[in-house]
Formats: C-alpha cells, structure tokens, sequence
C-alpha cells in the first residue's frame, strides 16, 4: 500500500465548498441576484484598465508567463514605496506567499504563532509542511492583540509569527507600539499580513528600514479588485527576498494575473474610488446592523464586520443557512479557532446590496 | 539573525529568465519577430473559443474562483476516459500537482527516483521538502529509459517515481511493459508524466483501472495551448486523489483559467488541428535539421526536438546566443542534468517560423 505523509493523514478530509451556481440551483434562485458578503471581495468589480488591458493580451496566452516580473515588481515597488529587490510576488495571491514563507524559514517541527480568531490559512499551508502551530490571543471585546499572549509563547523554535492588522475575521488593528515590542523581542520573522491594510489609515511599511525580521504580505484580491486572478506579494529586506526567490514557483502567476496587476496600478482613480465606496458600505453596514438589538456588531477597520448573533436565537450555521435561502452570503465564523459558534463575518458590498441584505435580516431576527 | 531552512540554504540562487522585450531591446529586434522555439509551447495559438470566452467572463474577475471546480473536473474526466473522482486540477500547471505530490507522500529524508536527462522540476519542487533525488538512468543513444537503472534504486524509502513520456528533453517514450514492470516492482506511487502524450500514439490511463501505485499527470501547457494560464491536472485512483485534495492550495487556479480551460476542451476542431500542426512541424524540422552533417537529431514522440551540436564547433550555449542575436530561442538543455554542454532541445513552431529558423540556423553552422 502507498505511503502517505504522517501530517496529511491526520488532516481532515477536504470538502469542497458551495458555488454561486449551486446555491442558486438549490434554492430556486437567480444566480446574478445573489449577494455576495461572504469572501471580503471588492463589491465595485475590477479595474475597467485593468478589463480593457485583458482584452489585448488574450491571444498570448498560449505563452508561458515571464519568469522575472521586473515591470511588476517595479510598479509594486512604487505603490508601496521601496525598492523592487524589496518585493517578491506571489501566484495563487498571498496563499503562495505563505507557502513560500515556510517552506524557506520552517523545518519539521518549527513553530510558528499565530493568534486566534485569525486567519486561518496559515495553519492550512504551514501545518502540511511539518511546522507546528502555536496559538496566541486576539482579544475580542476589546478587537485587539494581546500582545503578551504572543511574546509568552515565543521559543527558540519559533521561526514565523503571523501577525494580521487589521486582524481578519475580528477587524480590528494592531497598534504600532505593539507590533515594534513584538519585532525586538524575536529573531523569528513576523509577518504583518496587510491584506485590508488600504481600508485603514495604518501602514507600516516603513518597519523594513529599521527591523530586518519583519515581512509585509499584501494581496491584489481585496482593494484592488482581483480576487479571481491570484495575486499576492510580500515586501522585506533584499535577503530574505532573495532566499524565498529560490523557492517560489517559477511560472504561478498566469500571464494575465501579470496584465491585469500592472493595470489596475496605474488605475489611481479607481484605487481611490473602490476604497471609498467600501469605506462607506461599511459605516452603512455597522450603522444599520447596530440598530439590531439581536446582534453584537464589531467596530472595523477594515472591509468586512464581525457580528456576534447569539441573541437572535440561532447559530452562525443557523442564521448563514436562513440568509442563503434569501439570496445573501456570509461568512459563518464556526471554522475559524478561537470563537464559538456564534459569530459572522459580513463583507462590505454595493449600497444596494447593503440594503437589500439588512431588510432580509431584519425579516429574520426580528 | 533569522534562521533560513538548511535545504533552502544549500540551493542555488535564483537567476531570473529572460524576457522576449530584453531580448528584443538588446539585439535591436522587434519582440514580434523573435521565433520562440523555446518552451514547447503551442504554435497555433490558443483556442479561439478559449479567447471569446474569456472576453465574456473579464468582469468577475473580482470574485474568488470557485474551489470545487466540479464543472471542469467533469469534463477532464470525460477528455481523460475517466471518473471525476480520478482527477485533481492544479493551479500553475503541473507544477503544482508536483508540489502537492511531495508533500502527500514524502516526508523529509524519504527518496524519490528520476531518471536523467529528464524534466528538472521535480527536483525543485521536492527538494525544497527534504526529500532526497535518486537519479536512474534514460540512455540517450536508443532514446529509452533504463528499467533496470530504476528497478536498483528502489529502497524502502522510495516513495515517488516520476517517469516522463515521451521524456522531456530527449522525446521518446516509455514502452507499456517497462512502466509495468516498474509498477509491479514498487510500492511507491509512479507518477507517469504525459505532459506531452497527445503528440504520441500512446496513452497510459487505463492502466489506473489495475494498478493502485499509478499517477497520471497532465497539463494543459501544450497540445491545449494555454502555457499561459497555469492549469494541469492528475488522474489516479480516488483515495490518493482525496489524499492530494486536503494538500492541495484551495483557490490556486484562477477564474480565467477554469474558463479558458473548459472551452478548450469543447473545442474538438482546435485540439485535433493543433495536434496536426505540431507533428507537422516536427516532420519538417526532423527532415531539416537532419540534413545537417553538424548536428546529431534526435526522433521525437513530442512536440520538441533534442539536437546534439557538438560537430557545430560550438557548445549549445554559444549556439543559442548566436541564435538569439538573429531572433531566434531556443534551448540551452546544459542545465539539464544527465548530458553534456553540447545538447540543444528545439520546440515545434508554425511552418513559416521553422523554415525561418532553418534558413538562420544554416548560415550560422554551414
């Protein structure tokens, strides 16, 4: 009988999660009437730059993609002021970057920290790699890090520390005096995810200049609209870009993942506008959510709420499954470590969307 | 100081390729006119139903892509003869069912076999994971693999045995009672790599109905002309497949990809057109290149031809860069372990750039 890997045995097994299509199909609905609130997507479409530049370039790609991505890499590099041998660029968005991250910096049974409720794909990636997980706190009530809870389990095997800000799914940031105790007190590298970053006014990019263990991920999925093309980077000192640049994958990032970053850059105006209107779908989202008695609704910084919605009687599984007989998708939090089974993550979406998702659970909860 | 993975340390460091736009701006030519006989790509371009649905799916492109691909994974297996619970789809080609092959069924320090000359990338991926490259041996000069040179380097700890065919880069394939009889004499899962099967007349997937230690892998990269898109696939039996799907990254494959991929395959007149158009330009650049007394030409199965250039007076390295400077790529195979400096692999072109690329090859060596 063939061998399987110990780690990958003990996994659960993979199910496979529900399409539009499919939920549509159930429940008798039109598929472009279903709301999408589930996925922290950018409720304003992709870049027209970026849909126009597609256009020209669809006839190349029978082509394997450039290898080197130095025009990328450049115009990364100047959105996110450094250098472009500061920037290391991910197919499969900032999911590779994170396989990345461990295949170079973790052997089996090196330990990483990562926080809880937190993103859980770290765990996903790291764990089949042999790295052991390590959980510290995020603090709900109060929607921040405890700090201590990560410097207490740092050891000499810790070699990642994933530090998300704004922390997904709670929403909330990690204050700068913060996140600096936690890079001097470690030679381990700490990943600052800042997957939502653009939703907040926090940046802390120029971290790199002074800390050499500190590493910066970002995606294209969230404020630059490109969740279906698999874009992701990661900013840090030349070195340990140039250690992760021999294990990357050479050609993940399709040739029009490569057009369509390089377009919606130069897009100012729609980077602009698509960070507006998510802002103002999510003042809209808590504004009216909190008028609810039922639910619990966290402050955000970031494109999506968490909502805690015990007092409405049902379940996150309950009430997720009575919103997608309605047409509306969110995310129920029962699979994220570190909470109990009463709590959602709602994503911004259009003003329309936003509506027609409060009316529906108004309907239901009150 | 951070501490990098000991594997990581020891490999080389990353030499970006070249782009067609350097090229072009270095030797002062126009990027259209350069003739890519490089990368085995597709001659013909992709499937213009590919293009048009793609045209028609550019405003999603803002949503995740689903992660069950149902859709697709039915019609591979319809292509493949197949069930659909034989098949997993990789985002980044083949190369990342690879990736997923490793960490399913290796650990590190475990041992999987590869003959030489062969394709290098297995051992990119998997050393990367601690696991360790035995080389067995394919004999250039009757282009086919040594069965015996695989059978003696099975131990206890072999846990993969990746067998191209045809091999890449020397073209010939792999005998139906050879894969048996390696089948039969190993626990380990042989992974047989059909990246380029359609330009051959054999096909190998019937053999998962009697053998459980049999991985079939496949892309999309060639005879289906999407290198650009990122999308391969394996076929084998339903437990290692369920195995591979709790390893495998959960949004790799972009929603562009899925699409171009399933109007491919409902493209039955492209697929047989193109098959058409690359063994045609393989019996040309044969005949051709054969009537070179400077050159050794290798018969190919593929959709590429091997070359020994060693009576040219110059080593592939020196003769790629001649041909570069007159637009032309093909390639150096000097990286490949297993031969010499003086082997060059040539990919199948439209007859108009192969003729093209005779005409500048026999200026250069006559």
């Amino acid at each position: 009988m063939i061998k399987i890997n110990k780690v990958v045995k003990e996994l659960d097994p993979y199910v496979p999660g529900r399409s539009v299509d499919d939920i549509a199909k159930t429940y008798g609905l039109e598929p472009e009437n279903i709301i999408k609130l589930g996925s922290n997507e950018n409720p304003m479409g992709p870049s027209p730059k970026a849909v126009e530049a597609l256009k020209k370039n669809l006839k190349l790609i029978h082509q394997y993609p450039e290898s080197n991505l130095e025009t990328l890499k450049g115009e990364i590099a100047e959105y996110s002021q450094v250098s472009p041998s500061n920037v290391i660029i991910g197919g499969d968005g900032a999911d590779e970057i994170i396989d990345v991250l461990g295949k170079t910096f973790t052997e089996p049974g090196d330990e990483f920290i990562v926080p809880i409720p937190g993103y859980m794909y770290y765990e996903f990636m790291l764990k089949i790699q042999g790295a052991v997980p390590v959980y510290a706190k995020w603090d709900v009530p109060s929607n921040t890090l405890d700090v201590n809870s990560v410097l207490d389990t740092i050891t000499p095997k810790t070699k990642l520390i994933f530090l998300c800000t704004p922390n997904n799914p709670t929403g909330g940031l990690i204050p700068r005096p913060d996140l600096i105790k936690i890079i001097e007190n470690t030679d381990a590298l700490v990943v600052v995810d800042e997957a939502y970053i653009e939703f907040s006014d926090h940046r802390n990019v120029d971290l790199l200049e002074k800390y050499e263990n500190v590493f910066i991920l970002r995606t294209f999925s969230k404020v630059l609209g490109l969740a279906g093309m698999r874009i992701g980077y990661g900013l840090s000192n030349p070195t340990v870009i140039e250690y992760m640049h021999r294990v990357k994958p050479v050609f993940s990032l399709t040739k029009l993942s490569e057009v369509a970053a390089s377009a919606t850059l130069n897009d100012e105006e729609y980077i602009k506008k698509s960070t507006e209107l998510s802002l103002k779908s999510r003042e809209l989202l808590y504004t009216e959510m909190s008028k609810f008695n039922e639910l619990t609704v966290y402050e955000s910084a970031s494109n999506y709420i968490l909502v805690d919605v015990r007092k409405t009687g049902f379940t996150a599984k309950e009430l997720t499954q009575k919103l997608m007989e309605k047409g509306v998708i969110v995310r129920d939090c029962t699979s994220f470590k570190g909470i109990d089974e009463y709590w959602i993550r709602v994503s911004v979406g259009t003003m329309e969307e936003d509506e027609r998702f409060i009316k529906i659970l108004g309907k239901l909860i009150n």
